[in-house]
């Protein structure tokens, strides 16, 4: 008999931690550097009749001796007609060894904590270490989990936050200041809010720049978040004649990442980007000098998921979380 | 709060049927070949510190507005280390609408059923109509499976059986012939087994000929089954440069389908490869005559795991079969 658990949204809220996630996210991007992961190109493809895409991670991560993926749909319309989330993500975490599935679990939560740590993560070995200001661009939900993992890695004392909807952001402030107990100001402008920040997290849909390259300071960090297909783009692509370019995975964000648009114009070469990975298994340098530019450009990889969903299965075992079915 | 249906290798053991199967991968096929199916390349990779690999195909239909995927590791070792079968498949079924997962089941029978099926379906596009001889090559698992889908198509009266382990192929005989009430030989050798065959099955795991060119007498249909990856490979190529090439998908089968050798050895061209739901949509013709060899290079679709899924998922709810378990 094969038992796999099965793990519902409510019940990984109440496992996973945004420290277990930064741990499992930082392991997995290790791992990849370390070429002890498989993480294949994402396969996505759209739904057109319901304005819906698909796109599916997979991975292998020999650390932690697991594969999987996730699945996710992205359907813009379920709000509307289903009052459905928009993304929808299943993840199937399966035993390296030998094929087994071990675990069935929502990947909603798992997706938006993975996504996140990624930022803590990158702005871990980019950010300057005494980083206290940080702008948030966007500040939806992501928004609001990149926070989540940036005050975990740094002692941030001052947030300020830019989003087109002005009474999105100004709840963002109330919000996020109460929770955190530090000073987070709604912005008017993305100009205003990325003044004087250490670490600047863009988390929107644009398809055209939100932070011009005039308004970066020497020493800041930027996490770009949202771009995560073709034609997304939250940068000015100047900024990457001055900026360290470090990714997620080059054949991924020469595609759909935040890079595509430089690299595509000549203004950065494939040979000039760093994986994060790469930094920190120790193999290339993340930041060299105070005065440094870098931009961590994130698509989100099948590793995240996988070791994100690997840590969540362990807690739920320990603790005696979720339902067993059978297999076979 | 969202429902899921899991379904177990037993449950949907007692729920599908050949003629289901028969019927999911036709109608699969036809979507296909009208463009109301998405079936991107499948992606695969190894793990070879334990002998396995994985393979991901996920697909949507339009016509059944279902989504999904089967995730299937294939771990060689798995009998002998852990009594476990080689094949462990999963396969996620999902809302076409709206990305809602209905469905998480194991994809180990479904995947053996719509592999036989797919062969069902070909010989009934290609083969002779009168076709009451054929011979099986591969007499394990995958070559019972196969002659269960022609006997529900034809009106098989002769079967002749080939396997390297000649005691398999005598147990096949012995079995099979009891179970049809046809009679079923064991042949010596595989020219022996094809000969006089209307249609031939290949279902080996081989990685060079096992059929010669110089034995396929006019008429034949040949079923060519096991080649799923770079390297596999059945038939003697120098078939193709008389037989009609048929495919399940051209672009997956010129990399891992049994074409992939005659193509590159430069006796068949692209061009003149059909596919099998051009065939079943009306747009290319099938057989044009009584002597006409056609072969059919079946790699295997995510089409047909998503179809053979959600004809196993409409059974289980209509019988009351299943658990179902929460995701949010």
């Amino acid at each position: 008999m094969v038992e796999v658990l099965t793990l519902s949204k409510q019940e990984i809220s109440g496992l996973l931690t945004m420290k277990e996630a930064l741990t499992s996210v930082e392991e997995a991007y290790r791992a990849f550097g370390e070429g002890k992961a498989i993480n294949p190109l994402a396969i996505s493809f759209v739904v057109p009749r319901y304005y819906g895409e698909v796109d599916i991670k997979p991975a292998y991560i020999e650390t932690i001796d697991c594969s999987g993926m996730k699945f996710a749909g992205g359907y813009w319309d379920n709000p509307k007609n289903y009052g459905l989330p928009s993304v929808i993500g299943i993840i199937l975490l399966v035993d390296g060894k030998n094929g087994l599935p071990l675990a069935i679990m929502d990947g909603t939560q798992v997706g938006s904590y993975r996504t996140s740590a990624a930022g803590g993560v990158g702005a871990k070995y980019l950010a300057r270490k005494d980083s206290e200001n940080a702008a948030v661009i966007g500040t939806g939900n992501q928004g609001r989990m990149q926070l989540m993992a940036l005050t975990e890695v740094f002692d941030i004392k001052l947030v300020k936050a830019y989003d087109l909807d002005l009474e999105g952001s100004k709840r963002y402030a109330e919000e996020m200041g109460r929770t955190y107990g530090i000073e987070v100001a709604s912005a008017e402008s993305a100009r205003k809010a990325v003044k004087g920040a250490d670490i600047i997290v863009t988390a929107t849909p644009a398809t055209s720049p939100v932070v011009q390259d005039a308004w970066i300071e020497p020493g800041t960090n930027i996490n770009a978040i949202g771009a995560d297909m073709p034609g997304k783009q939250e940068l000015d692509p100047l900024i990457f004649r001055r900026a360290k370019a470090v990714v997620d995975y080059l054949p991924q964000c020469v595609e759909i990442g935040e890079i595509q648009h430089a690299v595509a114009r000549g203004l950065l070469k494939e040979a000039d980007v760093v994986e994060i990975g790469e930094i920190i298994a120790g193999k290339k340098k993340g930041r060299t000098s105070e005065d440094e530019i870098t931009v961590f450009d994130s698509t989100g990889l099948g590793i995240q998921d996988v070791a994100t969903a690997y840590a969540v299965y362990k807690l739920a075992m320990k603790r005696n979380v979720g339902k067993i079915i059978e297999f076979f």
